[in-house]
């Protein structure tokens, strides 16, 4: 039998309290990662008067919410600023509700009332950190705007069955940025007043293990700083702000192994699972790791969203106006991974996403189609002319797409996009982590806190945590608002 | 915040050898619950020299499976006795193929290989420790015989998609016993065969928490045996045999959400995740919490698998003729909870596990039932002509169904029986458990063994790892089977 080496720091192993040789930093709350959590940590646990010692892995700060869109997800109380000023009122009733559903059958119900609760004032909250958000609304369906614009629909809260429980707004809030990539702009902002209000910055810095004393309470971490190891001590608590696990391939063939159909990251690099490895170190448990943001961006051009998806039964199987993400989850499950966009002349397009998709088939009459694409003989004919008919009438009785989004395909030549396994990528991240409570406090197999220990972002799991149920915009306002949680609650311990 | 008891054992928080006031009980090997993994685990701990303690904390031996069925899922290496007495040669790599494809994404390829070249061994190595076969062949398709015979069809082999890529054969291997029920057989055997090669058993004896050294290395268990708190040295090795998590409901909705709306539990009533919790508490990790067996026993009489199940678009979703808890797993995910089994007037019959499963609908046309079950105009009609087309030509298309189950409902009158939620129970056992080798070794985050600590069944997570892709016998085979692997690897440390 294998003998693990005892002594060697490593993620998934407590260094002891009684190895540390001396101290070299001495601090009240330490951050692990430098992201949308870690910097929101970092501020609030200064507001209340700790000091604080953020370590960051990459060369600058940011994490991979600084390559993301920088949309954050929010509304409620009546609606943000920004959405008043566009004539959309959100209640906090609304906005729990849609994110009740969102988190599919785990849904945390504290977490998501709480959060439905503070979203409103959160967005001010950003603003108030320097975060720049031009309060213009872009109406349309969007991946990310390319423009410069505030609000947009980020989600399903037009589709159905969303639509039907909760009353839809845009709830997308993206930092001002001309085009795609507006989180480099949020974490600047966020990262910098981080070290504004004087949390000790260090980048290069690698967490190697958590120190625990002998009844298990978190005092420190050891830490790899430019090559040099360093025993830090956190006198009130550690906040582990890592991010997910989507680049470590082997964390994800073991834990979210569905999620290797995807094979694109959305990641800043780092997401290789070492903070949440840590948390399972000292006990913490961990909660829905099979959980996976997974996209297929099959548009824009938005017209594409009049096209039906169908499978190799011939068969629609999704409200195509839903969240991409939403989609994509419904593409990869299909059998033998086969499905198809039907699209007309008329709303047909290259995705700007994946201009070179393949077209699996092409066609005068959709009877051309079903034959190309080897399907049962009249499935694809029947599933498209039920389509049609209802389409022509507005309705879509099978699957509820919104009316907005129903056009019979009647206009030849006919196609099919191929969405198959190997014609397409999907894009992923990893939505499972430490099991906390709303404070961002790490919690043991029997629910009960680990003293010492939060964590917030893709370390935990938070609101983001059925692939399904997700939004655009959910991940960072999920991070920084619980991040801000973590720091206070570590703060005040 | 709340602070925890730090000396209270308890399932997620180990002793510390330190605080080990004495050793009350010396051995070599702990075996924690004496189920199925738990006795062979004993039993092959004993056969290697090795000391061995088990400690049951019910008052009784045998577990959840002294409850079930009784049914072994083995075969490969050409077949078992019974098979070969049958006719029905099984390879190895059928049976390989057939396991991969039933453990879904994250099957185990080694685990997988090792069982499938063992399978066959393993049955006569059952046979020798007492366990009765009768070697009879019940043909037909059965949720647990009636009768006493031993070789049955148990999964989806004969099935699409699994009959497309392994050559079907019968696997599941039953106790004698008359009737259903033949675990109990089963565990009187294999717990009085641990007895008799030695092992101690204490039953009454619930283990409190893991006790850890500096190192992280397991020493032993605390254990309340009648009341009294005992603090036992393992030498060599804790084996955690504790079963599941089904009966706690708080880490169903923690770990396993989905699997509340079951509301039947399959457990003997001790699977309470404490065996998980303590390997956990000492940074074990766990994979696929999230998944869990299902099933809806639509059937015997077998009649009712010609009928076709719809979902609320009045669309098929599944070749009925899979395992009925892979058909479980699907009724369990249609749309707003509805579905329902459409059968006609030669097939009807009253399912024997829900005789009072609700007819929703009668009618003497397909027309009728549609309407009476609210469906789309003409989508149910559509889908029953369709079906009874094909049906006539002994086909199925869109699903594959087999042609041994394929006829056309024609024979009024016509009747769709709820499996809609609420009007039905489906019964449930989690699958998700301890990361470990194939030698029971449970591994940490970072995929490293924690010495002396072991985990086999459903404390661990085995072979059953994909809801969907389960068999009968499946969860016996792989507690049996690795738990002996667990016992050795144990006393050879």
């Amino acid at each position: 039998m294998t003998q693990t080496q005892n002594k060697t720091p490593s993620p998934g192993r407590p260094c002891r309290l009684a190895d540390v040789p001396r101290w070299d930093i001495d601090t009240d709350v330490v951050v692990i990662g430098l992201g949308a959590a870690g910097s929101c940590a970092a501020i609030e646990a200064r507001a209340a008067g700790a000091a604080a010692h953020v370590f960051e892995v990459a060369a600058a700060p940011g994490g991979s919410a600084s390559w993301s869109g920088g949309e954050v997800y929010v509304g409620g109380s009546g609606g943000t600023r920004v959405q008043r000023a566009h004539g959309f009122e959100d209640s906090t009733e609304d906005l729990y509700t849609y994110l009740m559903m969102a988190g599919g059958p785990g849904a945390d119900a504290e977490r998501v009332r709480i959060y439905a609760e503070g979203a409103a004032g959160h967005f001010d909250w950003l603003e108030a950190q320097g975060v720049p958000f031009k309060g213009t609304y872009l109406p349309g369906k969007w991946i990310e705007p390319t423009t410069d614009d505030t609000l947009l629909w980020s989600g399903s809260e037009a589709a159905w069955p969303f639509s039907a429980r909760a009353k839809p707004a845009p709830r997308g809030h993206t930092a001002q940025f001309k085009g795609w990539g507006g989180g480099k702009i949020l974490m600047e902002k966020l990262c910098a007043r981080a070290e504004a209000v004087g949390a000790v910055v260090h980048c290069n810095s690698r967490a190697l293990s958590l120190i625990v004393d002998d009844d298990r309470n978190v005092v420190g971490v050891v830490v790899r700083i430019e090559g040099k190891e360093q025993h830090v001590r956190a006198r009130k608590g550690v906040i582990l702000c890592a991010g997910g696990f989507i680049v470590n391939r082997e964390m994800v063939a073991r834990f979210a192994p569905a999620a290797l159909a995807c094979s694109e990251v959305v990641s800043g690099g780092n997401d290789d699972g070492s903070g949440i490895r840590m948390g399972m170190s000292v006990g913490g448990a961990t909660i829905h790791m099979d959980q996976f943001f997974a996209t297929i961006p099959f548009f824009p051009p938005a017209s594409l969203v009049k096209g039906i998806f169908v499978n190799a039964r011939g068969e629609r199987f999704i409200n195509e106006d839903a969240y991409h993400g939403r989609v994509g989850h419904y593409v990869l499950r299909q059998p033998e991974g086969k499905a198809w966009l039907l699209v007309d002349n008329e709303i047909f397009g290259r995705p700007v996403i994946e201009p070179d998709i393949r077209v699996a088939a092409v066609g005068e009459t959709w009877e051309e189609v079903e034959q190309e694409l080897a399907l049962p003989a009249g499935t694809l004919v029947h599933t498209v002319a039920e389509f049609n008919r209802n389409a022509a009438a507005g309705q879509d009785p099978l699957f509820h797409k919104a009316a907005d989004w129903l056009r019979p395909l009647t206009e030849p030549p006919f196609a099919a996009l191929s969405y198959c396994a190997g014609d397409m990528k999907a894009h992923a991240f990893t939505m499972g982590g430490l099991h906390t409570r709303p404070g961002g406090e790490v919690l043991d197999a029997d629910g009960a806190p680990i003293n010492g220990l939060y964590a917030a972002g893709r370390c935990a799991c938070g609101l983001p945590r059925w692939g399904e149920g997700y939004s655009s915009g959910m991940s960072l306002g999920d991070s920084t608002f619980f991040g801000r949680q973590a720091g206070r609650a570590a703060a005040a311990r």
